[in-house]
């Protein structure tokens, strides 16, 4: 168990060793859903937090819970070693580093910036090579796990970088998540997300019809699925959130949908990665054929609902909603 | 342990009991690859076979190992008390067993029908259907697991067919595999045969374009192999089976997709998918798709390599061959 | 202009030498929406027409109209020389020629018999085949043009068979509609209507996704249709059946989709192109995709109306029905 | 008939009333395959041009026909009236508008700009936005019609913009083409552009796809085009621009798909519609597929063979290769 204490307005960690070493005060940028869950971690577990956000209701929340509210970006960056961003999109995260009083030129020289965002990676990589010229360092950490996991503390974060800044990166997304992966240089770790969630589109599509044509041919949906979980169709959907109601409990589709992860989501997902796709000249048939489906259910009004329920697109269960 | 002895031409076998009860002669029609390695298993355990394919060789190859060679269906028929089919296509089912002196018209009342061909779900129906007026009994058993598993005896039949007749069926299947599943009634294995395979194509296809995906954006192979591993991207083809040379050792991928499951095998029951598909008007966009890049895969004339090629399509690694 | 007279029983024709010569009573099998209206046509030119179908009520209507009602297909068969058969899938029209009764084995040798359903070319050349061991001539001949080309005899027919054949049907067919096309040996009638058809639901789906693009990106739909016609995007659905409410008078779209070619009937066409595809190892990813979403605009229950309603699903104009 | 006569350095139009009047110096940037086709008959028709490219050979070459050449894009901005821009990608569009030194930040006021590169529209509408904040006009005009149609001048604009903005600029374009589309506001030019060519896209993929199913079903290939010509299958591509080698002449098909369009240019517009089908989250299943289609050949190496190699692919003819 680490234990941290603040002495004389340093943060410092009680080491493995038995002694105490001051640990880096973290800015935090984007309190939404995701983002207020993770600094509330950070808090919880005894860190320096100064954070901002435009939404003035958020940071109060979060200054309530012992953080520092900041004013500006600028407020931030000069009072930070380490600073988080979880932002929604790509432009958003152009404006809050490279804009005017933005990060990179208001940080200090050697500060670490950590984008937990999920982003084109091409974004990070020029987002890395702008703070390189003011000698701030550049870690790409987008997370897999909702609302839930950020809250509980339990994300996987995905890093690209350099070792020695991802060693660095570490320490401080542990205490917001149970798992930090390397998966190469910066840029990797939004790669390594929209490479994993563009599978799991096509899993959750081709899960979807897989089940709707057996049960169509006769075959009971909880014997189908066991029967793919022992077999070569068996994919993390089949395993552990099935689409199909009463299948499984404790899943959004036996709850109506509700939670989960939504349409909306994804999309934003699946265009990243046919983003990607296009800049790499990499042919992807059944994602760009998966963001369709997912597209067609947003524009039906459906983006709010957990992913799973492209089942009902395809099964055409509620056609009579 | 079970041991069978032949005792006055009658197959027995000692049951737990300590006593013998007389065991069905075994009927097998169909000695291709697989169903030679099939009719072997049934001969190491001790059981009698008569056997009956067109091609000669192959049924002198399996007299070889102890079984009766019948001169046709008719006499096959009349010999055994469970007859197990395994043969390429609907139409070679279709003619074993309706044609002209087929096995339907000449089997003794009772007779168990087997069929371990991967065919429509809807020709077992007709199949068994017609049986019935014959007072015959009939179970799909389609396999999971290619030639070399039929050699090992490490087959998974997926069973459609009424309760007691399944039972029957076990007691012989499971002398050719290890594992057999009761699906729900005739016509259901198939069904949940052609459901699997339909996701695992999407699956391979899917974990194809999003190696190439990532392989693209700067990630390593082999650790964006084990991200999705331990991500929701997981399938059974990221888990066991990668397609991409040297991520995996001892997969056809890495033995330049030679063995394993061919292309064109995948091509004819990804057929069989969408046939059931048009027949129950169940959408399956992503199924559908995948068999359009199975046939350009086998039009350019890769038929014969392991399914798993389709990376190389995907890839356009090979585009100079 | 050509005038018909009964004399002695006999069809005769007023040829253009003055003269009369004998013509051949015209079989007809088939009186549905599309075959009511074909036959019809045939009277009203003063062709000696018998008619079958199981459906007692459309034979009356057709027998008010002159022509003879037969019992069953044998007495169609026994006193005709050319047999029309219009029905509605593969099945229908296997029993109706080769069923225990069915035409061909009671037709007189000679008889021509012309199938203008559409089916699986592959099954036109089977009955080819099994007329001609009776010394039966065949043509497949199906329709382009709906219910109300059939009424107003201005069809467009797709005929495949050999020469000789093909003259003899020809004068038959033009007396139900305006054009008629050899295509090519047997099975190329049916082989042309199925590429047709689905390049129209390629053009029609591709057509409607181009429209709503574009009326999202802020254009006119008038003036994009109209730009599309210029140029090379122009497809005979942009230039004669807008599936955009309000671009067209006069055309499904702008009469709630009532009228026209219903999806199912695409459907049903896609599904024959699909099987094809199979049959000949064709790769047709547009085509399969088409009939992916046919089959879920028919799924949510629009099957009955005009295949332009695709627009509808893509556009999600309609979501909140 | 309308002549030109330059009278002391001034460029002026013998009108219609028979008196001159002053016409605008021509300012051209990007002297492509495109561009310097363009920009030639610019001079052709007696205009004066002053133009730039970084490349000094294209440049070059233009001032042997007339043209003044300009040191930088300040020297072209400060002397046009109006200037064209004919460039590859959004990035050059944006920098050479946009950029330190670029033409908005360095024109007169009252410049028109007319942009003739094929680009994003929301890109347009920023530059349009962008102009607007220095008094200056701006129109999108994307060209139909390749490198040929730019030598002859017969290219066809579509024109996106204000009504005066528009007029102003058809004076000028109307010298280097045959038609000019007003399509509406500025952005619609090119959204008019991406949709026809998405559309063509569609159009050519499906065609290919049918005409191969029909060449397999035994149809010979010119019966079938001239089928589907006069049918509801009927496009552009089938009337004009067939993809299979020996159905017409004087087509790329039928030389070896050298000229016409490349595949790698079809590839680039498909991406520029994918991003607006994102953007404004308009499915476009059948065009998302399409792209993927393109990006395959493309990565097989085949970009610089027009368009039409598409049937190659899918026919697998040269599979052998």
């Amino acid at each position: 168990m680490i234990a941290y204490r603040t002495i004389l307005g340093r943060n410092l960690i009680n080491d493995i060793h038995g002694g105490f070493r001051q640990v880096a005060t973290i800015g935090f940028i984007g309190l939404g859903n995701m983002g207020s869950g993770m600094a509330s971690n950070l808090l919880q577990k005894g860190r320096q937090v100064i954070a901002y956000d435009i939404v003035i209701d958020a940071l109060s929340t979060l200054k309530g819970q012992g953080a520092r509210a900041a004013a500006n970006l600028r407020e931030v960056a000069e009072q930070c070693d380490k600073i988080v961003t979880m932002l929604p999109t790509n432009a958003h995260v152009e404006e809050v580093l490279t804009g005017p009083d933005g990060l990179i030129s208001s940080a200090k020289k050697g500060t670490l910036l950590i984008d937990c965002s999920t982003v084109d990676p091409d974004l990070s990589l020029r987002m890395s090579n702008h703070a390189a010229k003011y000698q701030l360092k550049f870690v790409d950490a987008p997370v897999s796990g909702g609302v839930n996991a950020a809250r509980a503390g339990t994300l996987t974060f995905m890093m690209g970088g350099a070792k020695e800044d991802i060693d660095q990166a570490e320490e401080v997304l542990l205490q917001m998540g149970k798992t930090a992966i390397h998966c190469g240089p910066v840029g990797c770790g939004g790669a390594a997300k929209i490479c994993n969630n563009m599978m799991l589109a096509i899993s959750m599509v081709g899960h979807s019809e897989t089940m709707n044509l057996g049960i169509k041919l006769g075959l009971d949906p909880t014997v189908l699925n066991k029967i793919l979980n022992v077999s070569s169709g068996k994919t993390w959907v089949s395993d552990l959130y099935s689409p199909v109601p009463g299948v499984m409990a404790n899943v959004p589709s036996s709850n109506d949908y509700k939670g989960g992860f939504g349409s909306a989501l994804m999309l934003k997902d699946l265009s990243l990665a046919q983003g990607a796709a296009t800049r790499t000249e990499a042919p992807t048939p059944l994602g760009g054929l998966a963001l369709q489906l997912y597209r067609m259910l947003c524009s039906q009004g459906h983006g709010g609902k957990d992913f799973g329920y492209i089942f009902q697109l395809i099964s055409a269960a509620n056609k009579n909603d």
